[in-house]
């Protein structure tokens, strides 16, 4: 199982949703950059935006153990926590040994042979917490060198009575310089992809005018140059031949909606047996604005291990 | 620069557009493995498929020099080569000092601050002889454990005149077992989406329903069980939480079509001035039948990575 | 900076001698083996032994924080911390612009430009205790398999007053059958000896008949063959072709005394000037009973990344 | 079976003793580098030294595929093949279903469940011919850089009638500068004591003083300072906690000898029975000086991969 992201920034990150502690391992990022933990703590805050948000509301506050000196990084590995404190499990007693449609119960279950009852595991997506707090150490070291992401929802929808809804978050990149990512297997598009599709829920990716690209002829696809090497068009996304060409990056990212609802679910057991289960407590019927953060995150911790 | 992909079966590239040979290194293939050298050359063949491919027809003839022994791989490192053996680099002279629109050209230059100026270097589409190579191996290990990977273009549009068009391309992988990927940053939908978009052109992936999820409630989405674990519908794509649930693996890529076209092209020199140029030679109208191997080559790649 | 050890037994280490804790996470250890604290705790407690161990005593208790449920590891990333409780970071002020001669100082200086001045940082002894943590989760795995690693000071000698010593480590690992390693770059020998290496202080290392086998004629060094495929003799180390014969593995290490003692030093500042300090405090005259927990660690940790 | 070292000038080998050839890819050499062949096959002849050499005095020719580009590296991948030439694979056949004493072929079997009977595969001396083809590429980059890598047998003992010797060989490394490694895990002296027991028979390791530091008091051992940061002894070997401090880096690396010699010698096979055989062809009786050049290739790859 790897829990590591990175060549040269990297992420390790570790926890079950009901363990003791999530947290993170960050090697590789660079000495001296000044980290604001009040801006970290802003970033964690954007995890439990929205109406919406299930009732698990801890605080979610990031302690750092280590690679951080008065207020500065030390180039050593930056190891930090967060405290699993509103721990109710048994929200989770009548699912214990029962497969929900749509989760990863039962794959999980087939990969290890072992799940952790208590929760999601490290399939939850709490784990995601660590990522954004990674993610907000990623931000600091871009924005010294002038590099910004920025993530949007672009259609909210108003989740129907007792069900959920996905959407579609784009994401831009701006302040990357031409020349940045590799030719063939480790392409920019590709490195992005796999950081989006690793998020709880994405479900589709794409650069730039996307699948609508599948429907242009090559001479409307291709952006045409200004003389100072930007384009007038950005239907690559900002990408060519896996590399930066100095537009912004631009990228959706799709959702699928959340597959626990308010409604009677049939469930399987491990001998095939079906239930049908109410699931209690409430339910996330709308993740998507607080998963506008984690997108921010993942495309951080992409462009910088291309930068550091 | 990367030039291997996989941690297990892995696969290293070599090789200019122009240089003696591309060809690749594949460490990790397990030994006693038949190896069939008439299904890599069709497989090799289906990579110039169509009225429109280009007219470089070499035979693309793969010579195998290590890590086989009558007929059987030794679970040593397989090493083969292609010859490049038309290599009319002319074509490329008019434009060794210019970069083409929605071409690497500029990127690559930025990047390496070097050029092969005989054709596209490691970034031109040739590079994916050696995927198709190596996936054919990948296929064969596959065989022997019941997996198959085909894939299909979706709907083929006919070019227009002197120009060129994209497509989508439907990938579905039949017979992997439950249990399959890891369920944080390696997912298996992950390393799908970033095998599929380092392929040349690839610009939108989507699992299952797609892009669609994006507008389906949890209650629609969510795949209902059978009690012998498959599912009635299979939006997912057959992954669940990163991880294989039993059913079929399926997936789309889009592709932009190519982007050098037998028309008046406004190319940019090192300065900023543009130069319209009308390019040479035959041109890829429809790239998308002969990128159906290597979207499977891909694929399969990837799948074996997490079985053997 | 390269904080991880292992390919797929592993561990990634965190903290500065005087951040607030040290530790690490553990990535890619099998679910479900029972973790013993109070055998972790005995471990920690072998690296204070002996009658000339520093003045620091804190209780290095390991505090674990994810991946171990009810007492059985979830296969998920074990993370752990110790906390760094007694801190008298006031014995370094003589040395904080000054490097000490056979210390890191200067070397660390050089390769990152900033340094924690409150002691060795990441260079700091102190970092082996989140090894000899890791260790014993490592010797606990592989306990199940039927192997044991035990390690032993061949010779101690007395410090003389006011100087320290140095010495010679010998370990052996019993129960590896045969055929764990790889034959060409990620030979066992070559993991051991990089395992050993890395350990502060280390300077030599041999298998078997080590340095002694560069006199030995052919014919004497080989081990001839008992009709079991155990041999006669082990001056191979119990490792032919990089891969274990079945014998014992057997290899010694040697390290070089400590260099700070209470005598004056001729320490340098960063503008070339030489200044004479007599260190404060008390210092590690004998570091090697210590270092024989460290060793077992790191060769357990070596095995169970060729064996998981 | 890791047939790669390196993490940024990364080396991949292949090819069994008797393939069609062996070879190899090297993965991160920077572009603009002035090739010389003639030093790459200066360099290939140094492995066929000395009048003990073995029969297969083939020439070892290095064909370089792809990477260069009239004379200078692009960047790419360099692949380069050897033809094996001379393969006389007869001279195994009695010993086509044995194990020799002090011989991989045991260990192998056990390992891969295959092996090549015309030869010792992988884990034949004739893999490190690619190991010195790709040093000699690593030796020309730091040229560039200042850095020279020389090696000398340090005593040589004439070999008995039908018996083979062993030896030490020692290596110094200058012009590296203070600064070069890491200090945990991926220490300088780590990873070149891992590189040199990877070389085929190695089996000691030591830095500077080596297993003399071992009886030495801290007083002593430790490198008085220079004004100018070098200094008046060298008894670490030119690396402090991992890192480089500028001194030329030295160490020595011990050689068991050759364990086929022409005597009668105890084979074992598959079921446990003894045979004695007498080994037909000619053997090597003094390996070491062409080990020389080895011992250099991997010195430099070592070097070199935390330079570029």
């Amino acid at each position: 199982m790897s829990n590591t992201t990175g060549l040269r920034f990297r992420l390790t990150t570790f926890g079950e949703s009901h363990s003791k502690a999530i947290g993170g391992v960050i090697d590789g990022c660079p000495a001296g950059i000044a980290v604001d933990e009040s801006f970290v703590a802003s970033e964690m805050a954007r995890r439990h935006v929205g109406a919406n948000a299930t009732a698990r509301h801890e605080a979610d506050c990031v302690e750092f153990l280590s690679g951080i000196y008065e207020g500065r990084t030390l180039g050593t590995p930056i190891a930090f926590t967060i405290v699993n404190g509103d721990v109710r499990s048994s929200d989770y007693d009548a699912f214990a040994d029962k497969f929900r449609p749509g989760h990863a119960d039962y794959t999980y279950t087939q990969r290890y042979g072992i799940r952790d009852p208590r929760g999601g595991g490290r399939a939850s997506g709490r784990e995601t917490a660590a990522r954004v707090a990674a993610g907000a150490i990623a931000k600091t070291v871009l924005r010294e060198k002038g590099i910004s992401v920025g993530a949007r929802l672009l259609e909210e929808l108003p989740p129907p009575a007792n069900d959920s809804v996905g959407g579609i978050i784009e994401c831009t990149i701006s302040g990357v310089a031409a020349g940045i990512g590799d030719p063939v297997f480790d392409k920019l598009n590709a490195r992005l992809a796999a950081a989006m599709m690793s998020i709880p829920s994405a479900i589709g990716f794409e650069m730039g005018a996307g699948f609508e690209a599948a429907r242009m002829t090559g001479s409307q696809f291709r952006d045409k140059w200004n003389a100072d090497f930007s384009t007038r068009t950005n239907h690559c996304g900002g990408i060519q031949g896996g590399i930066s060409n100095g537009m912004p990056i631009v990228f959706r990212t799709a959702f699928h909606p959340a597959t626990t609802v308010a409604q009677p679910t049939e469930c399987i057991d491990s001998n095939g047996a079906l239930h049908t289960i109410v699931p209690q407590g409430r339910h996330d019927r709308n993740h998507l604005p607080r998963t506008v953060v984690v997108v921010e995150a993942m495309a951080a911790l992409t462009i910088v291990d291309f930068i550091v």
